[in-house]
C-alpha cells in the first residue's frame, strides 16, 4: 500500500518531537496491554497510568516492562504525585519512582493546591533525574486560570525543566481547556499556541469531538493526550484524513474542491 | 507500598459484608472474563451476568467455573428469574440455576409486575437453596415508588430471606434511585440510608459521578452494583481518594485543610 | 435449555437473508477478534472494518482470514472506496480488496460527492467481481436528502447490483435516518420501510435506544448495524426479550397481559 500511503498526510517515526499521542491505561490487564500494543505501539509515544491506579494494579513492573520493551513510555498520571506530596510523602514518591524503573514524571497541581513557585522547584528537581512532564490547569470548576496564566505558567514550567507541557481537561473532557459542554475554550487555546511552541504541547482530548477540532486547526501532528486505548486506530484515521471528519482537510489542494 | 497504602481508607478484605462492589458481565469472552479476573478479583464481590445473556452466552459453565475459582460469586441478573417467571417456568429456572451450579439467585420485579406478597414466597422459597439478592425498583418509567414504599418492600425483602437488596438504576443509570439525568434521587437515597442497614444494600451506580456521590456521601466502603469490567481499578482509586474527585475526602483531618 | 430457548422469537440460522447483524471493528488486535469471534460469531453475519482503518491495521491478513473462518463476513468501511475514489485510484482500489481476498465491497457516498449515476457504475462494476452493499445517506449534516430520495436512491442501487443498502448513522448514530439527538426520524424510516424490502436494508444503529427502537418497530429479526463489538450480546438480548425493554413484546399472546 505504498502508493494511496503516499497521498496521506506525513507523520513522524517513533522516536518523535511532535504528533504525539499519549494513551491512558486506566487499568488493563497485562493481556490487554499487550492487545493494546499489538496494535497501536507505532501510533503511540506514552502511556500514562492514570490518576493513582498504579498503587493497586496487579503485576504493575511486569506492565511497566512491557510497555517500555515497545517502545511506550509509561508513567503515572499527576495525581499520585500529588497523592503523596498532600501526605508529605515526597521522598517515599522518589523511590516508588525509582523501585519502578520509571524515566517520566508527571507534575500537576489539579486536585492539590501548591505555590506554583514550589512546584516548580518539584519540575527542577525531578529533571536531574529524568524527564518531567508537567500539567497545567485545576481539575476544579471553581479554580479558572485567565489565558495569560495558561501561558505564564506553561512557560515557566518549561523553562524549570519540563519536557512537554499538558493542557489539563481530566477523562470527561470537560474542564481546563473545554466549556463545560466538552467544547474548546478558543480564547484558552488560542492564548496558548500564540505564546507556547506547539511541539511542547499536549492537548488532553478524550473525546472525539475534541480530536477532530485540535487536528482540524493545528493539523495531523498535533499533539495529543488522554486517549483511551480503543480509539488509537480512530485516532490515526483522523490524523491521516482517514475518517468523514477530517476528509478532506489534508487532501491535496487540487482534489479538496472536487 | 505498604507505608503510603497505610495513609489510605481501610478496605475489609474478601469476604466481606461491607465496601462491596458487583460488577456487571454483559458478553464477556471467556479470555476476556480471565483478564478481568488477573486485574480485578480483590476488588470484586459479585459478577451479575446482565439481564438474560446467561440464555445465550457461549461458554457458560466454563465462565461461571472461572468466576467461582477466582472467589468472584456469579449469578443471573433477575430479568432471567422473571423470564422463567412469566413463561410460568419456575420449576425450570430452579432447575437451570441448579444445573449450572449457581448459588446466588436475584429475584427482581424489574419488568414483569407480580404481587409483593408473591415475590417474598419466592424469596423465601429460594433463600432456602441458597443465597438470595433482592432487588427492588422498577424498569418502567411510568411505576414510581414512594420513598415509604422502597423502605417497606427492602425490609420485608431482608426479612423473607434476602441476604442484600438492591437499589434498581438499570445498565443506563437512569432510573430508580436516579433521576432520569443520571443525579441521585435524594429523597429516596435518604430514605433508605436512614430505615435500612446500610450493609445490606447494593446501590446500582453505572456512572463515575453516581460512585463519586455515594463515595462522598457513605464512604469508601459502600455497596455498589452494576460497576462496568473496565471501571474497577478507576471505583477502587475513587474509593482510595486516589483519583480527584476523592481526593480530599479521607484524608486525615490535619492534611485535609492544606 | 431447549425448553425455555423454544419461548423466545426465532431466530434464522446462518448464512440468512434477515434478522441480519453487522457489527463495527474500529481497530481490536487480532486476540480480540478471536475474542470477539469465541462469543459472537453466531449472532453476527459481517464485520465492517470501519472507515480507513484497514490501511493502518497491524496484522490486516490475518484477522481478514480470522473472521472469513469464523463465518463472519469481512469488509472495508465505504470511506476506504471514498478515499481511493477522491484520489483517482479506484483501480488501485480494487488491487486492494483483491489481495486482501474480501469478498463483500461498501460503496457509499458519505464524505466524497458523487454523481448518483456515477455511484451507480461502481456498483455494477463492483457486483461483477463479488458482493455490493451500498450506504445512503451522508455524513455531512448540511447534506439532507428528502425521504422520496432515500427511497429512490435505495432502489436504484439496489436494481444496480447492491445485495443489500446500509442506511447511514454514523458511529455516533446522530445523522441520516436518525435526528441530531439520536432518535428515529420517522418520516424517512417509515419513507424506506413502505417502499423498500425490509430483508435488502440494513439499518445503521449504534445506540442502544436505537436498537430498542428497531426490534419494536420491525421485530427480533430486523436487519442492524454498526453495533459495537461489546453490544452483541445485550443486541441478542433484546432481540430475543431477554432485556427489561423488549421484554413483553415478542411473548405469546396469552402471556403478554398478565
Amino acid at each position: 500500500m505504498k502508493k494511496i500511503l503516499d497521498f496521506l498526510p506525513e507523520r513522524p517515526v517513533k522516536p518523535r518531537n511532535t504528533g504525539i499521542t499519549m494513551v491512558m491505561d486506566k487499568g488493563l490487564s497485562l493481556r490487554e496491554a499487550e492487545d493494546f500494543i499489538s496494535i497501536g505501539s507505532e501510533y503511540t509515544d506514552f502511556v500514562k497510568l492514570g490518576f493513582g491506579t498504579a498503587l493497586i494494579t496487579p503485576g504493575l513492573p511486569e506492565k511497566i516492562r512491557l510497555y517500555k520493551k515497545a517502545g511506550v513510555m509509561p508513567y503515572f498520571g499527576g495525581t499520585l504525585f500529588e497523592a503523596f506530596l498532600v501526605r508529605d510523602m515526597f521522598r517515599d514518591f522518589l523511590k516508588f519512582i525509582d523501585d519502578n524503573e520509571i524515566e517520566y514524571v508527571e507534575v500537576s497541581d489539579g486536585s492539590y493546591d501548591i505555590d506554583h513557585a514550589r512546584k516548580l522547584e518539584y519540575i527542577s528537581e525531578l529533571a536531574k533525574r529524568g524527564s518531567v512532564i508537567s500539567e497545567v490547569g485545576s481539575k476544579k470548576k471553581e479554580i479558572i486560570y485567565t489565558p495569560e496564566e495558561w501561558v505564564s505558567m506553561m512557560k515557566a514550567e518549561l523553562e524549570a525543566g519540563s519536557v512537554k507541557v499538558i493542557a489539563e481537561a481530566r477523562e470527561s473532557g470537560t474542564t481546563g481547556i473545554y466549556n463545560a459542554d466538552g467544547s474548546a475554550n478558543m480564547t484558552i487555546i488560542n492564548a496558548i499556541s500564540d505564546n507556547v511552541k506547539l511541539d511542547n504541547v499536549i492537548w488532553e482530548a478524550p473525546l472525539k469531538s475534541q480530536q477532530v477540532w485540535f487536528i482540524k486547526n493545528f493539523g495531523p501532528n498535533v499533539n495529543l493526550g488522554n486517549i483511551p486505548p480503543t480509539e488509537i486506530i480512530p485516532l490515526e484515521s483522523l490524523r491521516l484524513g482517514l475518517r468523514g471528519d477530517t476528509f478532506f482537510d489534508f487532501l491535496p489542494e487540487n482534489l479538496r474542491n472536487k
